[in-house]
């Protein structure tokens, strides 16, 4: 389904050639003042990376002007549905007929024609990184609210391997058993086109540490932040934060797009060399950081709701 | 909270010296001869793991004899809730009177606490590796309805990483977006105690390929399994089975009590040096190929019954 | 939240007099040819009634133009979210300014006020029965899977009460105990606004039949829709259909908005007498038959997908 | 399914006469010393029915001891699922026999041979009345929480029709759209075994007020309680508390069997008159009100959880 969350709910959208992509975000409490111009910086950071170049990412202008639908009036949240949505302007969808047909290496193309039999061939159609948008949006939103807790959410990328960092969150959080942070966590971030594997830990490589290294351990009277001299465990244990920053890391496969044209399958197993005409991204990396940190914001308030529940 | 999958769905419950440990499952078909021996069977792998020795595995006896509770009359299934229960029988809480206030380092007893305030301090209570007995029944059960359809999941286990492959599913089983496969099964594997990695692909390092070598190339009126030539994206495209074998593999940490004791905090912050009497793994290698292809199954199931929703 | 459906789901979203009303359909099959006609029939329906005359029903001019923003690619359904708007175009919020900090008596003024603090006034916000329309267009889809299995969905109003028959269900339609076809049935048709009262039978009164009376006769070596000799139950058996028509009956409370004029609460708990200027509903009767078939047929397709996951 | 409930969930067990009936309860709070003899006292009032006679009810005696699995440590609640059952005792299967192939009139047994093709004949299996017993431990323990917060809920049954009244619930309860309190109300109380009507309001016909009639007046500065001078909407306006008691009325058709035998049918279509062994209720109206109070307390205090969650 399209829909993440349990009472902090994300639906999203949209083909990436289709009208629109948008969503809606279901559980957003009322009265807060939405920062529009922050919803429009992280959309930014998004189009171009992080950096002061933007080479590498893809030559599609998108103006991704974000039209607001529902759930806010005179400026502030009602505690509705928060439906929004962004038109899909800059298409040319006579780039993508030769692949009418034809299914791309390591797209997605084959799986949707399995799967529906009738696909959108336009650049990835519901498959499409485009789809992200919607997801920054959310993620700004939540941000908003985690950050008037204290609660600050950095991701940066290298070599598509995003090093994720929560600070602020207090003891507490997280389900035991199946709704572990970390697995939902993992779950949020293998939801991303193109993530393939997902560390909890202050390195990748903190879990290979031996049984007499591993477990952290605990300062004097420490307190938040300061509970434990190291912490291998990444801020979790048992699914529940510890009060320390919780510390990630996701690894994403490369682009998939050939700028030289691709061997691509159609439905009777042919091969054909098709040339590559659509926008693609060469290097996605400036673009990951923003997305991860949007989709560890929608996880974690999500979690924090279900947390003060009963509090 | 305590419930994995939309349609095929595990609940457990249990602490680990509680009265005692067990589950129910919703969602399984009607009219299926049970095959008990196979559940004990995949038992006693969870309690001696697969290899000739079961050396490092806790010396707790635990006889596991599972009492089937509901949902099965004269053999097999009847489409009702399946509950079962083991009953706790070796326990021995004295074992655990010293740390009655006290936080073990590496373990969830300090998050447990702030979570809830009230806590089983004996053998880990509710977080316990104990638990994981009422996923391997639900597993067995799962796998019973997969192998029936010719799939089949094995999990191999070595240093602390468990490769795990899935033969034998169709191409089009995932949801796109939010409920693709690799991010269910991300989300299933961090939920087991311990788990701290997650990576699809026919070996860990696959996703880090360069944009030429990744895109697996499609084999001439290829079939399934042979699809592609390559498997680096794991089986896995856009979210969706592409009909190769799933592939992909979890790395755990070690298990953290210490044989020697180890330097517990109590509430106020306090450091204490405790000596060691409860039953613990110095390895848990051996049991964790078990749980793993138990969560794989029963998320492969929920997955197929949502793709075979509307065929 | 604003979601209703497990596998087929329908989230909507709009105020009254916000920018726009619409929804997202998930779960909706790929390949359908949708048939827009039919959508707009039924929102002409839900605009003025099945009746010759709309006497009664609001003049407010609502074009209800519906925007398709995904999930359809060359007329045909794409398998992935169904996204549809219809913008708020007839608005008169100056109607409204009078309202600004008064609560109604009979609408849900006050409540939105206590629950979210910060409430859009304008014709009921969230509250308002616009909202419908998402529902309306949601219903003709799935009206359009159901009789294309040749289930037919039929309600009329009379006084507030609507009989609504399901003919050509099958039987073994429904889950047992919580998820029972009566019972979500009952909340899909409570969820719809002033709705009051839902009664399973043949006959509101059925139910009151005594112990002799009530057990439907079975017809001997009778098949569908002649099963029984009577339809007491209204088709539903432990929450199962029996392949009878499902026979249910709704009642509605009359609008509560007087044309004359209303005593109105301020926050403080003063009352003021305040002309009424928005245009509203003098009986809405001719509008709930297709809101009432439209969620029998959001709730019926969901459960029929539900019932098909493992044939 | 067999759950009920987003954040505070029950899923249920068992066949009347399989080895044992029970449920676990998900998202109870920790910490709450739970008081077992107000469990023992409601099912006793579900055996016996409120008043001194417990004239028409079941003769089977029915010890329902229950056995606490999980979630409770030195008389406390852990914030971890509450699992409990009680072994069905006084079987005697051999009642049923006659029954094995057959179909009886007014019963679930033709709805569930249609959908599972195996069926436990014996007492109804899970469609038994004798499910309800999880549902009575779980409202008891529900009503402790409510009864905390200085809310009560009291059913009470005359001629199989159940007045049921929330007191001291505060305004603001309650979703809008989809998850309206009535819709939830109305949900649970027709999933109760043999439900066949809900209605809102202070009585059974107030929606059936004109327009004129119906809207409840203000009470100068009221509060909570006293807020309208009516309660025809009983209690609840856009699907929220408005702070007056919540007041609904359940309907139920008779038992159906019949003490001098039925006219059953088999699986061939063929009609058998066969006598009544098994032990059945004459008249269910005792038991009513205990489970009525049950469903409404397990579904509110969801509510309210959900209504905590950004307060």
């Amino acid at each position: 389904m399209n829909s993440i969350g349990d009472i902090f709910r994300l639906t999203t959208f949209g083909e990436s050639h289709g009208p629109a992509i948008g969503g809606i975000i279901d559980g957003y409490p009322a009265g807060i003042e939405i920062d529009i111009s922050r919803v429009e910086r992280e959309l930014q950071r998004r189009r171009c990376g992080d950096g002061n170049s933007s080479d590498g990412v893809t030559e599609r202008r998108e103006p991704d002007h974000v039209e607001w639908l529902s759930g806010i009036y005179e400026g502030k949240t009602l505690g509705t549905p928060i439906a929004f949505l962004t038109y899909n302007k800059d298409c040319r969808p006579e780039d993508y007929e030769a692949l009418r047909d034809k299914c791309r290496p390591g797209h997605a193309d084959y799986t949707y024609q399995e799967k529906y039999r009738h696909r959108d061939p336009r650049g990835g159609g519901r498959s499409s990184g485009r789809e992200t948008v919607a997801r920054v949006v959310a993620g700004a939103l939540a941000k908003q609210l985690l950050e008037a807790q204290g609660i600050t959410v950095t991701a940066s990328t290298h070599n598509r391997y995003t090093r994720c960092i929560v600070e602020g969150l207090p003891a507490g959080v997280g389900e035991p058993v199946f709704n572990r942070m970390n697995a939902r966590l993992a779950y949020a971030m293998l939801s991303i086109p193109s993530a393939m594997s997902f560390t909890m830990g202050e390195t990748p490589d903190d879990w290979r540490l031996s049984r007499e290294e591993f477990p952290d351990e605990w300062v004097l009277h420490g307190e938040k932040n300061h509970l434990t001299k190291t912490n291998h465990c990444g801020g979790v244990q048992g699914g529940i934060s510890n009060g320390m920053p919780v510390v990630f890391h996701v690894g994403f496969h490369p682009p998939v797009t050939h700028p030289d044209g691709m061997c691509c399958r159609d439905n009777e197993g042919n091969i054909h060399n098709i040339a590559t005409n659509g926008r693609h991204d060469i290097d996605h990396s400036p673009r990951l950081s923003v997305i991860v940190e949007a989709m560890t914001a929608i996880t974690l308030i999500d979690l924090i709701y279900l947390w003060k529940k009963n509090r």
